[in-house]
């Protein structure tokens, strides 16, 4: 632990994605886990709530009240939507800060406003905000203080479309994102849509054409292709745990072909550590990325003449969440990106 | 019993679909299992293969050469894709047929040879091969004495677009059918990819652009739309036994509004056992019509302007296979439709 | 319709075990649903709450206060153990009453008082009611107007128990359950233990050598063995929604073989519609009675010589809750007993 | 990779085992694959076979002719049961060997032809071999060319049980071991009975009273009983992939209480990295240690007097295969025990 020199403090490490956190720290060797809140559960050992990780040397849970956030080089907030705002805008300035929630995701307040259901909160703090998805904001988010980690369905639709749109070799018109995901995206809330027995042995689709990672989708499209960005957007939810499947349709430009669509992103991800583009035709699945940060794409010409489709997995905890959440710490404060971020999937 | 008129043979009971059959025929008031095939099983009880049909009174399997095709009323054929022609060409003519395999669907015998690798060898059993999408083609089946029963994700995608293509409020181009299914649909061959450590905990796509289903599908929608019809459809393999969803994104005929679907729906399907056009923007789950024939239709409109998303959810067992070859042949021997189908969805 | 002249009442149609009955009822020739409540869902139809059941025929949940339970025939009591005793004594005398929840099935007023902290506020009633095992205490069932079903463990493990202490073929010392049970066993409430993510990928023991079912087991055994029994019983909870497996290991008495036992088993059996002896040394999965009333059961000689192992397998919601009521039911009004019960395992 | 001095052959590298060694050992410092064979897959890498391993910088899969096994330092052997005998005697002497395999496990020769068919093909090799339980036997295992790597049932159900036999606190009859274990411990032979949609949605026994590790857990019992021990052992199956729990039954030597059993436990294992024995009553999961080489264990006193109950989990691919391989590598080679194996587990 001697040369251990990042300090971290993690605001709500009672959910899935503060617990995964705390897996991923155990493997970075120079980051340590200063304090954990989870205000319900302060004064308890987080092998109380999380079982997994009683075998651990870590500090008891705390109050946010009871912990020094001025202490720390960095914070790590998985707080819920709408209530993180305040408490990151009250927050000393000094450490890093990564938010995991969806708080400063969206730079247009007006969007936010219409989005979320109210206005924000913190605005001056969200006009700092970097929006985190690594590959693409690198350098914006190693000068920023704050950043704003990606929704899971997000990142896992944005890295396979980002190198398309840039190149212009997808239309901004006509995409469509059809994405599954596993259960744990809703958290850990005791709700009677996440029960076993309500999950398992089915699919459905939800939050059709009014999901609030459209938006976001959109916003960081048009960053790329210049232009606004209209998307079709239909989340599923499929009896798994982990993981995430975007299966896109997009358009092909004038002249483009999906072999250009494949240099493209070979050329775009050939450098990075997590993004792996598979031959043409590849067909990823979610469990081989299962607990390692990697996103895996794949292009398929279309049938239909001009269009190609493009498959991109994530494990929705770890590129999805903390595991970029990570690399964005990483980045921010000048590490070797790939700190704490080099495990293995887990298959079966 | 003594009032079971309707003698029935089942070729090839040893697989998921026989299997559904056999469940099925229980709640039959006029049908009775006369023999049933299996070669490599011959001679033993179903219970054998299948321990939840122990308990039945059931005649034991047999093989081909030792039944009497002659001898029943109708005969159900679970046989595998490829092997079912021939057999079929070579019963007697006198039992109604209802081949579950793919081999009679393709009408055009070029297209068949593309798709399915190789030359028909029963064209001309194939020229009096009916269509077996029940609701569409009713009077056909009804008339007929072979029906080729619609693959799985055929019905699923059928059953919403075909009223919507009837009566022009979506285009011909355009339509994108992403599909998931449970695992039977792959029936119960021991194959890697479908050992449970291959398949739960993880969604993958497969036969992406390739897939046979394709041209199936394009086959009955030019039937009702009245010209050829290109789609693009992607399969999707889910960790879960049973179910299809198929999310279907279209684009509206010019002054088509999504309500107009919804009309269209509704008033084809009103007086339908077993399809249920659900409220504008709900969303089915495949687990809810388990175990039943049901097929449940909503209808989204899209964030994208002239756009709408139809969401289609059947039981692949059940009308994706036996359950509407079981109605195929209630029809065609002028029985109450429902006979046999009315088993509630077994949920959870 | 117009046969139906059994009128049923639902008390607490809003969980698992009501939802079921609804089902079973659907294919019951003499009972139809006079009215079901769900106090907090009252007004709303129940596919509402069960999307599975929205295309029956049914009558709107209603509250408590807005039903007559003198209109009924008959009341399937499906509220919380607890809250039950209290409104069943306060129902008018006249419907017969099937009651699911635990509240009248220990006789002993201190050991209830014991198990489920507090005394029972029904002493009186509790006199009236019969424990519904209905295989063993057929004839009290059928003359009471009372009957407390049994648990979904404990009729798991009393079946193949009964018949062996009864006929002295093992001890009365040294049984072993140790049992496994799917998450429908816990009810459709929103707990954080019975999320997907919490259950899949994974096994657990609960209530270790605590588990209210033990002093039922024991009631019920003691009734046969004609003196106290003590056991050792294990509950575990198993990623799956539906179905319980007891694996039971017993000491057979002097004399006494794993044929003997066999044989004692077949016999109490051999009439009887719903539990089936499987062939010595068979292994029965919960997975080939789903959805159905059925028990299986086998014996197994053990390695150790004069013990001997037996397995049972049920469907939690069928003969461990709602098949046995209606069960209890049929029996209580003189129906045949496999009214509404002949449903076909549904497998996979 | 400079530092990595341990090389490494695995045979047989097409199995869940071989990848999930290939897995654990991307987090050893020390050691580096030189060869891995997998004969039907030969030339292929093994990202053909296992997707998520694919993106790691590994050699080809080779067949057995065409690797040196006197090039490396050591051989981990995942061949089949029966065929890994000659396998090993036939290597040239010099590399340490463990093998994941039976074929070394029982020392009695006419207790092996008995348990796996057939006279052993290498005798004077199994004089060698050392059984490789790290925790008992590690002083043995550091001195043996081979070692015998436990099952994975046995591994599981050992560890809680050793300590109490040695220190006389259960008596060595009457031990009843009911095992229920996770699908990935048949391997990934393509095997109807390991389909997802023949073990999803329910649990069964198997092997009853058969199962060939009862033996194996009797010799080791046996060794530090210092006599005899006769064990009921009952594996069965359950909907899930990784894991094995083991809840066993004992009865109290005379004067023994639960609280000395808790006590001998906690001080066997009190410096162990990879045993915790949890507080009294504890209910550990599996899914609490999955891709972890953790065993977690508890104690529960019985209903019964005299009589206690053990939990205990692993995950068979881990403590109960792989990880223990590698833990009795790094003993034999005289590494820390722990390289390699202190990944946190995953969950959900």
């Amino acid at each position: 632990m001697g040369g251990k020199n990042l300090r971290i403090g993690i605001l709500g490490a009672s959910g899935y994605t503060g617990a995964e956190l705390v897996r991923l720290l155990q493997d970075h060797s120079e980051a340590s886990i200063a304090w954990m809140t989870a205000d319900r559960n302060a004064g308890q050992p987080i092998g109380a709530l999380f079982p997994h990780l009683a075998h651990l040397n870590l500090p008891a849970l705390r109050r946010f009240e009871d912990v020094d956030p001025a202490a720390v080089d960095a914070v790590l907030c998985c707080l819920p939507h709408g209530l993180t705002q305040e408490t990151i805008a009250a927050l000393p300035r000094g450490p890093k800060v990564v938010d995991l929630s969806a708080d400063f995701r969206l730079r247009d307040s007006d969007l936010y406003a219409r989005v979320y259901g109210g206005p924000h909160k913190a605005l001056e703090v969200q006009k700092d905000a970097v929006y985190g998805l690594s590959e693409h904001y690198r350098s914006a988010v190693a000068r920023s203080w704050l950043v704003a980690n990606p929704g899971c369905y997000t990142t896992t639709a944005e890295l396979p479309l980002v190198p398309l749109l840039a190149h212009e070799i997808i239309d901004t018109r006509g995409i469509v994102i059809d994405a599954k995901s596993g259960v744990t995206g809703a958290g850990r809330a005791a709700r009677e849509g996440s029960l076993h027995a309500e999950v398992s042995e089915g699919i459905h689709a939800y939050g059709v054409a009014t999901h609030r990672h459209g938006p976001e989708i959109e916003q960081c499209l048009a960053d790329f292709a210049g232009r606004p960005v209209m998307v079709t957007f239909t989340p599923h939810l499929v009896p798994m745990n982990r993981g995430i499947l975007a299966t896109i349709y997009a358009r092909l430009a004038d002249g483009a072909s999906a072999m250009d669509a494949q240099r493209a992103l070979q050329q775009a991800y050939a450098d990075e550590p997590f993004v792996r583009v598979l031959p043409l035709r590849s067909t990823p699945a979610t469990r081989h990325v299962r607990g390692s940060n990697l996103c895996l794409i794949a292009v398929h010409p279309s049938r239909v003449p001009n269009e190609i489709i493009l498959l991109s997995v994530t494990d929705n905890l770890l590129k999805g969440a903390s595991g970029q959440a990570l690399q964005n710490l990483n980045i921010m404060t000048g590490l070797d990106e790939r700190m704490g971020l080099s495990q293995t999937p887990l298959f079966p």
